[in-house]
């Protein structure tokens, strides 16, 4: 089938752009000599997943228990979950998955901890933990290193909770003292640290830098998506992620409506939404819930109802998370139809 | 089952207030004498489009084919789709749905107009539809009663297409010689209007006074929701939709971190993101993709991981497309638990 087959709006990824960006940060790291651990919920597709592993990455990251839970489905057995589980339900079903694959989690809190350490208890269980370290990424993570110290030996006391070391989003330089500080305080303590997990696309050469063992990367495969919010920087050679629409209406001269908006395209970032591969001069300048609003004053092609245009989205991650399917494409045909299988697992 | 044990994040709607919603705009129409066309888009869920028809709706508004196929199969008989449908696959579906029940579509375009002709001759179908007027709106729409009785010229020798009268968005006073003018220059050519639609939650009596025969509303179910982007206008006595989180990290004074983020809200509109209803005072200051951020300085209560905050999110018809499921309550027990099964209809 030809991609100008599938009705509108449909999300379609361009397989060579995105085996090439899986394969260039795999050799990157590979390079640096630091372990690579893909996050899936940039795309949300287990086949995806096991592309990145193949080319090298040594595990996966899920940010719900509920994506984990698609991912060791299909076969993934390496899974760190770089979120607090709270709740016994929760917990209750991250337990169950680390009897079929290795688990890892966050946590921050003695509470956190707790919670996990008496569900371990319900099923006899157990699961590993990192410490979450805020090292000026201001979301989670114990504020010192002497508070990672005093949350440590808390949790050694904890049965069915196994600590492997500490984990910071994002990696940067400034992070180091803290970092190299809570390790030393640690192995003071005679507390052994496997893991010391950074993370952030772009950061890999900085978390091998500051000591890290493996670095966390997600939105590499859609290449300046969620790194780069202006226009310049999307480039089609590099980002394989696009939304396919039609012209709805052309209802004056210089404004084009396209049949994707707010529940095709994400409304973050707010601006510029996309950029058109078959006309850059466009402007997507608003979007209601189903209309997109396009500004083609500065073009001179005549726009007529039923054209296609194809935006590359903004923000992959988001994206992914509003379409049911993507479409895998090579050149102009379909090479496969891919359910999101992660899509809206927000539990 | 009582709500506090229900996993979260998750989609809550109290009933009695939805059902009051429901009443109170449903009995302003009839006391204006004015129809009312209710929106399944700003819920998606078939059993409230049932109440929303039981109240006195006459029929319901879908914007794409994949909701009024929902609908349809949930035994809806009278369904507008104000939006121009163009592409053979949806001009297909569209043709077989209104062999089951009364459907209507927006056409703005002769082109528009021809595909739903050219797809009727094919299965030998009718479609009716009503000629998109840009009053102000400035999304799609003919621009001047001219090109509106231009394009009726055209439509009404075309086979399969039964041309009903008009529709604009939103109705304003302002629209009423565009309105009048269009309507007097169709009857001159002797075509029928049967159908003036207008519509816009608040804008009811705005519909009556300038002469539509039906008003379309759709977030008035959530009542200030997508009107009121200020926190002060928002009260859990007239908006029934609230998300339900966990707190999982409490890692610095005057910072609190809940179980959901974008993926849970809606990033649009970007602030303020919802009002918290047991501590009004919070502020919802940053989405991630699965955190959200809250400044909790203004509060006096010592928050702690695994208490639940619940939020009136901000745009009622974006969050439900980001929900599978939505739960309806009264008081604190769970009366039913809803697929949203129009979530995701985007072709």
């Amino acid at each position: 089938m030809r991609i100008d087959e599938l009705d509108t709006p449909v999300l379609d990824c361009d397989l060579d752009v995105l085996e090439r960006n899986i394969q260039q940060t795999a050799d990157l790291c590979r390079r640096l000599g630091i372990p690579l651990r893909v996050h899936s919920k940039s795309h949300k597709i287990p086949e995806i997943a096991h592309w990145q592993m193949d080319a090298g990455a040594t595990g996966i990251c899920c940010q719900k228990v509920g994506e984990a839970e698609v991912m060791v489905a299909a076969g993934i057995r390496d899974i760190l979950i770089p979120y607090n589980i709270v709740g016994a339900a929760k917990v209750d079903r991250l337990l169950r998955l680390a009897r079929r694959a290795t688990m890892t989690v966050a946590v921050d809190s003695l509470e956190t901890a707790q919670g996990l350490s008496a569900g371990a208890a319900q099923i006899a269980g157990r699961v590993r933990v990192l410490i979450e370290l805020d090292t000026g990424g201001r979301r989670c993570g114990v504020q010192s290193p002497a508070a990672a110290q005093d949350l440590a030996r808390q949790i050694v006391g904890l049965p069915g909770v196994d600590l492997q070391g500490v984990l910071t989003y994002p990696s940067r330089r400034e992070a180091k003292p803290f970092l190299d500080e809570t390790v030393a305080r640690l192995r003071q303590d005679g507390i052994a640290v496997h893991v010391v997990s950074g993370g952030g696309t772009g950061h890999e050469a900085i978390s091998q830098e500051i000591g890290c063992t493996e670095t966390r990367s997600g939105s590499y495969i859609w290449e300046g998506l969620t790194r780069v919010h202006g226009r310049d920087d999307l480039d089609s050679n590099r980002c394989p992620l696009r939304v396919v629409t039609t012209v709805v209406s052309v209802p004056a001269p210089g404004r084009v409506i396209v049949d994707g908006g707010m529940k095709t395209f994400t409304s973050y970032p707010p601006i510029p939404y996309g950029l058109c591969l078959e006309y850059p001069e466009l402007h997507i300048v608003g979007m209601s819930v189903e209309h997109g609003h396009i500004d083609s004053r500065a073009s001179t092609h005549r726009f007529r109802v039923g054209e296609r245009l194809s935006f590359i989205p903004l923000h992959g991650g988001l994206t992914t998370n509003l379409h049911d399917k993507m479409v895998g494409v090579r050149g102009e045909q379909v090479e496969v139809v891919w359910e999101v299988a992660g899509r809206g697992k927000i539990r």
